[in-house]
C-alpha cells in the first residue's frame, strides 16, 4: 500500500496521496487548489491511475483541486451526501465502499466538525480530515458543526478502530505528522484520557475563534470541486 | 519499527523520533531547540527511553536540543567525528552502528553539504538530512561543503541502497514529507535521471543562494550541542 503525505503551508492542510501498487490505481484526500501542478506531477512520475479524488468534507479554509484533477485524470470527485455537493460524482454515505485495485477504503461518516465529515479508512490507516486532529480536533461551530456530534464521532466511530490503526489528519499547526488510535484516546487534549460530552462540550464552548480567512470563497467554491 | 516525523515550520526542519518498540529504546533525529517541549512531551507520553540524540550533521539554520535532551533523558550526543563538536558522547565514522534493542542504526557518511554529513539507516528507511532532500539536495557552498563530493556521496551511498528505501528527508520547502530511493534516482531535480558530475556541479554553482539566517549563531551552538 502506498501512502504519501503531502503539506499546504498556507492553510495547513494535509493532502495524501494512496494508491494499491499491484494495479497503480489511486486516490487524492483534500486535494488543495494552490498544489495542483505539484501533485499532478508527482502522480505522473509514479505512473498511478488517479480512480478517486475524495474530500473528507466541504473545505472552509482551502478550495480544493478535485475538479481540476477529474479534468486532467477522469477520476470520480466523492464526498458525503450531506455536502450539497453538485458536482460530485459518488455522494457517499457510512460505510460505502470504494476499491483500489483489491483493497477496500471504507467510507465512515464522523459528522461533528460540519455535517458531511467523512474519514477514509483503508489498510490500517485512517484518515480522519478535520473531525480528529493530532492532540486536537476540528472546531464545530460553523457548516452545521456540533460538539455533542462530533464526541461521539470520534468515540463511537474512531477510537473504537484498532489501536494500532495510524492516524492522518486533515490539519496540523505543531508539527505533527501522524498518530495512532491508541495515543489520540490517551493524550488527544480535548477528547482522550476519558473526557466526558460535558467537559469536551465545554472545551469547544470556549475556543473563541475567528473565522477562517477563505471561508467565503472556500465552502461556495468547494461544493462545486473547486471549478 | 516506531517512526514520528516532526516538522519545525519556522525552520522547515523534520526531527524524527524512531523506537524500537519491544525494548522501548529511542532516538531522535536533528531536534530542534524550539521543539524541546514538544518533543519531550511526546517521548515521555510513548512511554520511551531516549538513548541517543543523533545529529546529521552541524546545522546552519537551527539550534539542535540535543544537550537539553541529554540533560533531561540521559542520552548520548553522537555526530560524525569530522564535527569538531566536543560537546558530543559519541563521533561517529563511516559503517559505525549503535543499537535500539535489537535493531541497528548504520551511519553512513554522506559528506559534500557539510564535512561532516551522515546519513543514518535502519529497518528500510534512511534518514538523509540535508545531502538528499525530495526532489532536491542540500547547498554545497559553506561548512566545507563540496559539489563534487555530495555528488559521489548520493550517488555511491544512497542511490545504492535498496530502491524500495523509505527516505526521510532533513529539510522539505515543497510540502513533500518523504520518497524512496527508486523516486530519487529517477526524478530528484539535481541528480536523479542519471545527472553527470558536471551537469550536477554546474546546477550547485548557478544557485545564487543567501546565507542562512541564523548560520552565526547555530553553528557555533550546535558545535556545543545546543547549550
Amino acid at each position: 500500500m502506498f501512502v504519501r503525505q503531502l503539506f499546504d503551508r498556507e492553510t495547513s492542510t494535509y493532502t495524501y496521496l494512496i494508491a494499491d501498487e499491484a494495479s497503480n490505481e489511486a486516490a487524492i484526500i483534500d486535494p488543495v487548489k494552490e498544489q495542483f501542478d505539484r501533485d499532478v506531477l508527482l502522480i505522473e512520475q509514479l505512473g498511478f491511475n488517479l480512480k478517486y479524488a475524495l474530500e473528507t468534507h466541504v473545505h472552509a479554509d482551502h478550495i480544493t483541486s478535485s475538479g481540476k484533477m477529474r479534468e486532467k485524470f477522469s477520476s470520480k470527485v466523492a464526498l458525503h451526501e450531506n455536502s450539497g455537493a453538485k458536482c460530485a460524482d459518488i455522494l457517499l454515505t457510512d460505510n460505502d465502499e470504494l476499491t483500489l485495485g483489491d483493497k477496500v477504503i471504507k467510507a465512515i461518516h464522523t459528522p461533528g466538525h460540519t455535517n458531511a465529515d467523512i474519514s477514509f479508512s483503508i489498510d490500517g490507516i485512517v484518515f480522519t480530515g478535520d473531525a480528529l486532529l493530532v492532540r486536537d480536533c476540528g472546531r464545530t461551530d460553523f457548516q452545521l458543526g456540533s460538539s455533542a456530534t462530533l464526541y461521539n464521532s470520534i468515540n463511537d466511530k474512531i477510537f473504537s478502530l484498532d489501536e494500532n490503526t495510524t492516524i492522518y489528519p486533515g490539519h496540523d499547526y505543531y508539527g505533527f505528522t501522524a498518530s495512532t488510535v491508541k495515543e489520540e484516546k490517551k493524550f488527544n487534549n480535548r477528547l482522550g484520557n476519558g473526557k466526558t460530552e460535558d467537559e469536551f462540550i465545554e472545551i469547544m464552548d470556549n475556543l473563541d475563534l475567528s473565522l477562517p480567512k477563505k471561508i467565503k470563497e472556500s465552502v461556495p467554491g468547494n461544493i462545486n470541486c473547486g471549478l
